[in-house]
């Protein structure tokens, strides 16, 4: 790690310097946590106590505040956050292991240059992996998957066969990747099973979380759009496809056949029924439960999911209900009384 | 993949073509995608437009439909599509890589012919698995584990110690077979471990999702039961018991000492609370969350659960609560006047 | 197992015998399944009416009840079980396998004495592993991981690179700690990825569901406190801290950066929204989602989630809310009338 000066930094993500930019900058940290050559950020209005206190060498901000800290002033202040933190700390370094022996490869199997492939790796028939993927311990590569250039597939991640992986797509651990989609045709109380014959294709630059389970085709394709970025313990069912640019944060549940659009976002714990069609730029609240296809652009929330201002006046309306239903009854006692005196 | 012509594939499930029985099939695939050749099924009216386009060759129905394609009428079509699917598809072939000697077998443990056992998979002490079952990289079968014939069992699966599996069960990849169920007896503020000394049966012809966690009995049996399919992320708690040819679907929660009966279906993200009772044929509806017992036959939905019909009437009502309290509040400033001017 | 006296076993727990304190007790067992030589317990009102029925030979009870067991009384049943379940069964025996040469041990690790690490282990550079731990099957420990004493990592289990794991803590399969937090700075419809520089700590005592994902802090550290008990298919975010001695049942889903107190209780399926502020003995009951912070000793429940005996009684009163419509409709027209009949 090597520090820039927070002028060096202003450079780098074409923002301004309120203060000395001479200080030199050699980590980032939290507001709450940063200390002396260390820069934060500042976006969230919920923070603005800590402005007063932080001990931060510098602040990034979209306009001047009032704090101790120097000041880098940036458009979009997280982006270029993001920037500086790739600049003075980087992505992860991956070992240079280069191509175990202790990988189960199939012959077959074709590897491009730069790849680093560890110890209990299993690479099966007809796998074809592009240049300088990271394959990490444990990790499984089905019969005839294809994946790209750059990717990094974190320890225990299973891919099933047939599957195929853009470029610069990352895995994290224990996720599964193109198992058996739920599929079973019940016949006089017996479930029996469908071949699912599908696949899964992530496209390019798609990030998927520890533990999830992105269910193959039972006949066609389960598709992650480019550029979306799959959170923790999520799970998609059997030929869902979901656009580019999605944001799906941990443990959604997305059931099959379902369409998604592109830029869509949907908070944690949210479940989608299945064969719903969901357009571009849809945001659906944390845990909503979205039983309707949805336009574009919509913002839904709650369960059943609704227009999303409506649901939160409607949900918060729900504690009041036992007096609502009390000045009911106390209304029904009244009108009868006025109702007999009219007589 | 080797072609059967309509006529065929009628005679194997026991329909009926309209149309030209002569036409050659050699794959399926779905309404929407189906080509040339290509045999798809209609079961859902949602669906119904895309008769009207379908390039499939033939379509599989319950009864005469307007398309294009020619038809194949069968009594359940969708267990008709299943069988087609089996003939023309068939289930996942295995690698024959027979016992490899990249796994790890403890001598006391035992096979039975025709098993595929891969690389860097763990088989412990006493465990006894049958014939022709498929155990795939990275699995762990623990200790005195007893597995029967024919199952698969994927990638990084974990079985622990004692467990029983039957015959024909599936575990997807990253799955946890009896782990310790969640004990601890709370003393003064510490949580002391209780030994979970039970252990988890999978009955006959159970398969389980990716990444399903099933914890084992603390001092007896969790049981999954015969024909059960567990959808992926599913988690389920010490002790209970679940009956057979259940329907549990992704995210599903069911908590320790919980008796379900045989033909449930409970949707995506159900949560129900521990020590209850569920009866036999009952359906719970997505992200419902069962704090009580329920009788058999019956259809449940809601946070609190209650019967379906009820609830989704109840749901849909919810967005209405703020018109309701404006309401009742111009309703009681009615009531006052008319109440004055009465006196 | 080797039996103990029924007396014996009072005193190992400072309790009472009531009947013969000289019975042979060899195992324990439930109230429903019990049999001769067996102990169970009593400490859920629920399970009352198994007290006339059940064949255990003696029943660990806070008060005399009517059975005809012998009862061990004793202040805190549950507890004094815990010690009996110990001191009869005992926590699970480990292989002692010693460190296997089919395990993958970076030269500059280091291992304290004691440990069993199994085949196909991938233990990383400068990862330091403390005493009497046991490491199974297809566990990763990532570069730098530093982990206690005593510790206990089941199968498939993945720890990244730099994280922190205390004493005594136990890791069940496939669970994954310090993958790289959902961060990502969305600049013009992209999401660039934020590297994840923090890492994950686990205080000692902490255990760790079957299928967790623990993310690491984005800048900082995600902490789970000591003696913290998180059930299977967890989902922390990145920077959130977790005080000591909480229980976390499965399914939760807590976002980041949020801060919860000590002796918390989370149910299952609980969703918690980023940055809030959990006080401490603060309960939050099953499915509920948390979106404002919360002060000590609080009990809530419901989503949005509100203190829980008002949510209770508003949760039950959904199901009227169809019936209250209609009642202010017909009211609004019976106001209406006396209004007309005023004039």
């Amino acid at each position: 790690m090597q520090g820039k000066t927070l002028e060096q930094l202003a450079e780098h993500v074409g923002g301004k310097v309120v203060g000395d930019g001479g200080i030199m900058i050699d980590a980032a940290s939290t507001l709450d946590e940063a200390g002396p050559g260390e820069i934060t950020f500042f976006t969230n209005k919920k923070y603005e106590p800590q402005l007063k206190t932080t001990k931060a060498e510098a602040v990034i901000v979209a306009e001047k505040v009032e704090t101790d800290s120097a000041l880098l002033i940036a458009e979009d202040p997280y982006y270029a956050f993001m920037q500086i933190v790739v600049l003075l700390h980087g992505h992860r370094k991956h070992e240079m292991v280069g191509i175990s022996e202790g990988a189960s490869i199939a012959k077959n199997a074709k590897l491009g240059s730069g790849c680093n492939v560890h110890d209990f790796v299993t690479i099966c028939n007809s796998a074809r992996i592009g240049k300088n993927c990271n394959i990490y311990p444990g990790v499984f590569v089905g019969p005839n998957v294809q994946i790209g250039d750059d990717c990094i597939i974190y320890p225990n991640a299973v891919i099933y066969d047939n599957c195929e992986i853009g470029n610069r797509v990352i895995i994290h651990a224990n996720a599964s990747i193109g198992q058996d989609g739920y599929g079973f045709a019940t016949h006089k109380g017996i479930h029996h099973k469908i071949p699912q014959i599908g696949r899964v294709v992530l496209e390019d630059d798609v990030e998927i979380g520890s533990c999830c389970a992105i269910e193959r085709g039972t006949l066609n394709e389960t598709v992650i759009g480019a550029g979306s970025k799959i959170g923790d313990s999520v799970a998609i069912g059997h030929g869902t496809k979901i656009g580019a640019h999605c944001l799906i944060v941990p443990q959604v549940g997305i059931s099959g056949s379902v369409t998604l659009g592109h830029h869509c976002v949907l908070g944690g714990q949210v479940g989608v029924a299945g064969h719903l069609k969901i357009g571009n730029m849809v945001t659906i609240g944390a845990q909503a439960g979205v039983s309707n296809s949805i336009g574009d652009g919509a913002t839904v929330l709650g369960s059943p999911a609704i227009e999303a201002g409506k649901a939160k006046r409607a949900l918060a309306t729900i504690q009041y209900l036992p007096d609502m239903r009390k000045s009911i009854r106390k209304i029904e006692k009244q009108i009868a009384k006025l109702e007999s005196t009219e007589k």
